[in-house]
């Protein structure tokens, strides 16, 4: 059976979450719907991240083995065709050998978390920024952000529901990058690792938020890393900032 | 009776454009019902530019007269709690002269058309984004743009229905800028002018979005512009990439 890997994009706003359930809209649940008006019968399909409900992607990396040979590009298109009018997009689409795996073969996954600062309700992006009401200082996000670069036990940033066998995780990337919109001040968080806990990027944000807000020092990052207790995490910001932006691997499939 | 310039972004998907009418939501039907809930009775608002069903704004202007004396960051924090759940907002607000007029004092506007190619369908921005399939040379629209640039007779970009009384204007501005973003290349189309006709910055878009495409030579835009002949423009483009993104006036009213 030929396997062929799915670079996904969705809006998760209508769904509960990447993983199937019988009883909810997901975005695993859509893309098999899908895959069963092309060769009938059940189909699974795996990703590089399961991702939460209300959560984003743009650059989601998923695998599906078919019966038939398709032509990628073809079999992108008649995707696209039965997932409308659901926000999920088959943004790309290439054969991979049997042994690829969309989450095991994974070396790095990128997320960015988008948080806006303005008064006014948003109108144009509601359900995917988290908005607040006030300023937010990013030299000490920064700062405060710095703590957490590098090889560290994550306690502390994990949800005590992850499955994870360890806590430790090595944190390559936490950059946070200020523009300045017509309507408001976007800061935009760029995480990046070959792998992640369950709700830490979230756990990050939430508490670099209260840095940025001057309610915490930097130094208190280091603290609550340094701590290991799930009590001395900041609080978790909300899922609809969040996207998966890319996942990589040894070789690009998609290239 | 105290005069409030309103700063309004909105996003005119569900709107049947700006101007109100009795049996179909309009963006000033909103705000009005929004005013009335403040001081009970009829308003009438007046806006600078009276924009098309599905056109959206980040930088409308309008200005009401109401019988208190707000403060203006209470006044836009009122309306913009009684304009929920509508993708309306106020996001700025001022008091202005008696004489100031949202309309007839504004010396200058300036338009966004956002036009992305990518073949799959989207997800984040459904009707806030003109999608098209196809490549488009950037260098041969900005080429064709050029042309327009200046004052002319605009007869030929200016829908048969415009009621202005010439069809003279003249184009300050039309820059066009390319994006590549994760899934799709964006191309944004920036237009400025003391005044426009109705329908000219979709007849602009439509017409060089065919230069883009290599149906049109650059030059063609010239003859269509000199024809002075609405039968001479290429297709009108969708309104859903077209943005009112600001307003300018001899003293800005909420600097």
């Amino acid at each position: 059976m030929p396997r062929f890997a799915l670079k996904v994009e969705y809006n998760g706003l209508p769904f509960a979450g990447w993983q199937r359930q019988a009883d909810q809209p997901t975005v695993q649940g859509a893309i098999e719907a899908a895959l069963a008006k092309l060769e009938p019968g059940e189909h699974t399909i795996a990703a590089a991240g399961r991702t939460d409900a209300g959560v984003h992607a743009t650059g989601q990396v998923a695998h599906c083995d078919l019966a038939k040979n398709w032509e990628p590009f073809r079999l992108m298109e008649a995707l696209n065709y039965h997932l409308k009018p659901d926000p999920v997009a088959i943004v790309d689409c290439a054969e991979v050998s049997d042994e690829w795996h969309a989450r095991f073969s994974a070396v790095e996954r990128r997320y960015l978390f988008k948080l806006i600062c303005r008064r006014a309700p948003l109108t144009f992006d509601k359900g995917t920024m988290w908005r607040i009401n006030h300023a937010l200082d990013l030299d000490a996000m920064q700062e405060g952000a710095n703590h957490l670069l590098g090889r560290h036990d994550f306690t502390t940033f994990r949800s005590s529901i992850c499955q994870a066998d360890s806590p430790v995780r090595t944190l390559d990337t936490l950059d946070i990058e200020r523009s300045e919109l017509d309507n408001g001040t976007l800061f935009q968080f760029h995480v990046r690792a070959r792998s992640f806990l369950h709700n830490q990027v979230r756990s990050f944000v939430g508490t670099l938020e209260r840095v940025g807000a001057g309610a915490w020092e930097p130094d208190d990052v280091r603290a609550a890393l340094e701590a290991k207790e799930r009590s001395a995490c900041g609080p978790v910001c909300p899922p609809e900032g969040l996207y998966l932006a890319a996942v990589t691997y040894p070789v690009d499939p998609f290239s």
